[in-house]
């Protein structure tokens, strides 16, 4: 990379790692204000900004989030947990307020609400890494939305979309292996995948010491089905789906 | 703000803004190369990049997606346009081709896949702006996906997600307003909306010159009616929603 490619911003985003394991130390208020700030300074559709930012210092409520997300040590050690929610109930009720008939109890508003949660969420990763923090997305926010409804009490038109755990590293791990561009980025068309196409783009990752462990650590002949049959298994997909589904319903987004 | 919690990484977010005028000239292809590598560093469920990123920069192509956009400005005056698509497909093939059943095709992977998408998206916009660009996000992406699986040639597993332009900036919009921090954030639980908090949260936008012009331009008696009955109305809602319903069941992430 040239020099003239090369900035703060750029560095911040190019050393990301998920830091799962932190000191037993707060979050300074400053610090996380800006962190809240960056957040909201995201793209967002139509200026609705359609989400909530539900933030978590408190040790008893992080323990009663934690069952949510599978205890896992990156929410039981975080100094913070923030549930960014996709929330049309804010703009609902501006509306109702004003005389004005809402019409975003569907799919294409949750979409919008989705977006603008997750670029926010990224914005706040970005700035607490760039203030010396550490983060994680918890997948599980997706998984057990149904479990974070109810302990956060989210009325209807709200949903939890991303959630990440926060503070400062107490472990430094290396930055995580990518595929190589060719094999993400598709020049002004689609360029659909064949097998050796997948051979390719897969080589590395595939040969990677890390995964030659993995294997041995799992007894199973290849990486992809430590995917199928360990991590993301299709029976527990389908189950968290129709939970999901059914979030969706009851939070007022399939009404179309 | 004190000196500490400042850094180019956060200026660089703050002072983001949408830029919808590009002047007519191309970005060099190491600019290009960099935005890209930083949209691939984004945090990704299970490390599985879950995304494709399809850069359109060829004039022809440009006019051809365009209607999709409906012809927004930001689109046809867009030295790039990058649309962000949820993408399976890739894992798949790659369990495909290793003898491991993928179990991907339902509404658990389709939220992975869209998390990694607009994170992938929100760096490479930062990205970009580290590096004197402009960006706008399209929310037309969601509209039309229809037509936009159509003219790229998106197989199963791909559904674009969100869509950006991009270009050196030809127009230096001031900042958009936000809502106040408190309207946003949440501490520990979530705290509903009542008519109160929704007159102080909204209070400063619906009193701002901006919103009389907007009053004024529209002939209408408060702001949230421009959005019910000019914006976002309910029936268009409501139409691209079935719309997109078809395409998430189409593109094979609603077998559940």
């Amino acid at each position: 990379m040239s020099e003239r490619e090369s900035n703060h911003t750029l560095e911040t985003i190019l050393s990301h790692r998920s830091v799962r394991r932190y000191k037993k130390q707060p979050i300074p208020e400053s610090v996380m204000e800006m962190v809240l700030h960056a957040a909201t300074r995201a793209s967002t559709t139509g200026n609705m900004q359609l989400y909530s930012i539900i933030v978590n210092q408190d040790e008893e409520m992080k323990k009663m989030i934690a069952p949510a997300h599978f205890n896992q040590p990156a929410v039981t050690s975080a100094a913070a947990v923030l549930t960014f929610c996709a929330d049309f109930r804010r703009f609902n009720q501006w509306c109702r307020c004003r005389d004005a008939e809402p019409g975003y109890d569907n799919l294409q508003s949750f979409m919008w609400a989705v977006v603008d949660a997750v670029a926010a969420t990224q914005n706040a990763c970005l700035a607490a890494e760039s203030l010396g923090l550490g983060i994680c997305y918890m997948g599980t926010v997706t998984y057990n939305a149904h479990e974070l409804i109810k302990i956060y009490g989210l009325p209807e038109g709200v949903v939890p979309v991303t959630c990440i755990t926060m503070g400062y590293p107490a472990e430094e791990p290396p930055l995580a292996d990518r595929l190589p561009m060719e094999g993400i980025v598709h020049q002004e068309m689609y360029h659909d995948y064949d097998r050796e196409r997948i051979d390719s783009v897969y080589a590395e990752r595939e040969t990677s010491a890390e995964t030659l462990r993995l294997l041995k650590e799992n007894d199973l002949p290849n990486l992809a089905r430590i995917f199928t049959e360990r991590r993301y298994k299709a029976e527990d997909n389908v189950a968290f789906s129709r939970l999901f589904m059914k979030v969706l319903e009851e939070q007022g987004f399939m009404n179309f």
